[in-house]
């Protein structure tokens, strides 16, 4: 899935994924109303209307953009609706063709990280028949825990043809406070990427990236050239680009050769982009085209950063 | 609700949980035909019998354990129908007033670990109503991101009363690729537990513990005894004992005055009780009695260690 993702990011000129992360107060009143006609005020009610919102979105930038990436928490919120409306997207995503990539940062002991990776990236089998439970092509993954808990996503990069970005320096304000510790004079974000690197070997593309890549905010683009130096085969998932700071002309340490090994993300600056001052005559009925227009604003930000002409 | 789990510890002589980890091959087959029979061989046939299979040991426990605490991956890795299965077990363990932790190891930036915190511990409001999505009462949290990945969650602590248990030392092989990586001299694991002991200063529960405690793996008790010195107001979760290696004696380190101060889990030890040879004569029907066995060998083994007479 990485390789297709490369193709895609290739064919349509755009290292750009957008973050399906919407909060209810993104959500148009008339896409609200309706579902609550439908369900009520309840958590269905909202699952309805996460679910038509974030399908404009898609129908509106698919052409555009290769992936996009639902951040799992902003269904998961809303409780088993939340949940059902996080998969009908991934769905949806897939009939228009899109790489998915699930926001989950999950992570934890071999045997329960097994089961994380089996219910996002892998298969179940029960008596006879087969079943993919969310079917992401990629996640992201949280390696606090060490190799034993990363491996079994490896091992579906691996069989599975899927593919993971691990988190080595995350966009938060705080992501210093472990991730920046010196150990042995380089501070642990490093020793995580060395990680992803041994690990990435593992689980080589055809495109020559790798199926492990790793995930670098925006917010610090110095480390992003550092970082892209000591992985040279792992794409690179940037978060915090827009809303959180980061800006197209920062981020060109972050690409290699034209326009490739990196992709970035915007969430809140796409989905909601109708909010903005600059898109404000959209309006919430067009907010989905609001979204076209914010892409293509990105796209003309991006490209000439990462050298893509 | 970390002060009705330490009452619990205190009434029921237990500092003990069951992990209600379920995985398809240790529920005995009449369950899972019976439920196959109305459900199919289906994602919902299997999400039914792992209900049932819980509750059979709930009821078959409850009156001797605080707590339980379902790992969530378990759930997830059967798509929506597992997670149904996640919330069922839930209510149905607070229906028995047992404290139910969550153990989803969750972090992340601070606006997504706003929303995770809100979807376990948390409420949401949509217009004039009010839902508690997940509603368990205490979760795990993965660090990594630092403390504004953390803070969310020590927020509902603070004005919920809910209680988290946030990974400092985990119980499996590689935890010590990054957790004991020197930072001036010390393993990263005793930064995480200075902040544990700082985040936790600002939610303390009446029983003169914190809100916010912590997550030391059994297999390492020389440094449970340093972490319990370093976070004299956290009370601990240890995984680890049984299956994954730890044995009663090795736990006193953990243990503050009688019995206080810590909580041992146990998963596979427990709920697959009548796999192992032991316990043997209960037989697959009998699997509900085998796990009350269990608990009661447990018991038996870790009140001495915890100095509770």
């Amino acid at each position: 899935m990485i390789d297709k993702l490369i193709a895609g990011i290739r064919q349509k000129k755009a290292p750009v994924v957008v973050g399906l992360d919407p909060a209810l107060a993104m959500i148009p009143p008339y896409i609200l109303e309706h579902a609550f006609r439908e369900f009520g005020q309840t958590l269905e009610g909202v699952g309805e209307a996460i679910f038509v919102f974030n399908k404009g979105i898609i129908d509106a930038v698919c052409d555009l953009i290769p992936a996009v990436k639902p951040q799992i928490a902003m269904y998961e919120q809303f409780g088993l609706p939340g949940m059902a409306a996080y998969k009908r997207t991934i769905d949806y995503a897939h009939e228009k063709d899109l790489v998915v990539i699930g926001d989950i940062k999950r992570g934890d002991i071999g045997s329960t990280s097994e089961a994380y990776a089996r219910g996002h990236l892998g298969k179940v089998r029960i008596g006879d028949a087969v079943f993919a439970p969310f079917d992401e092509d990629i996640a992201t993954v949280n390696p606090y825990l060490g190799t034993d808990g990363v491996e079994p996503f490896v091992k579906l990069c691996r069989e599975e043809k899927k593919g993971i970005f691990v988190l080595v320096k995350t966009s938060n304000p705080s992501s210093g406070e472990f991730q920046d510790q010196l150990v042995d004079g380089h501070p642990l974000y490093e020793l995580v990427a060395e990680k992803v690197d041994s690990w990435g070997k593992e689980a080589m593309g055809q495109s020559g990236y790798s199926r492990v890549g790793a995930v670098i905010g925006a917010t610090y683009p110095r480390m992003g050239q550092e970082l892209r130096d000591k992985m040279p085969h792992a794409l690179i998932l940037v978060p915090g680009y827009g809303a959180q700071g980061g800006k197209g002309a920062d981020l060109a340490p972050y690409f290699q050769e034209s326009g490739m090994g990196a992709i970035v993300n915007s969430s809140r600056g796409i989905i909601a982009a109708y909010k903005q001052e600059l898109y404000a005559a959209y309006g919430p009925e067009g907010y989905a085209d609001a979204s076209r227009a914010a892409v293509l604003a990105m796209l003309a930000d991006i490209r000439p950063a990462a050298g893509m002409v």
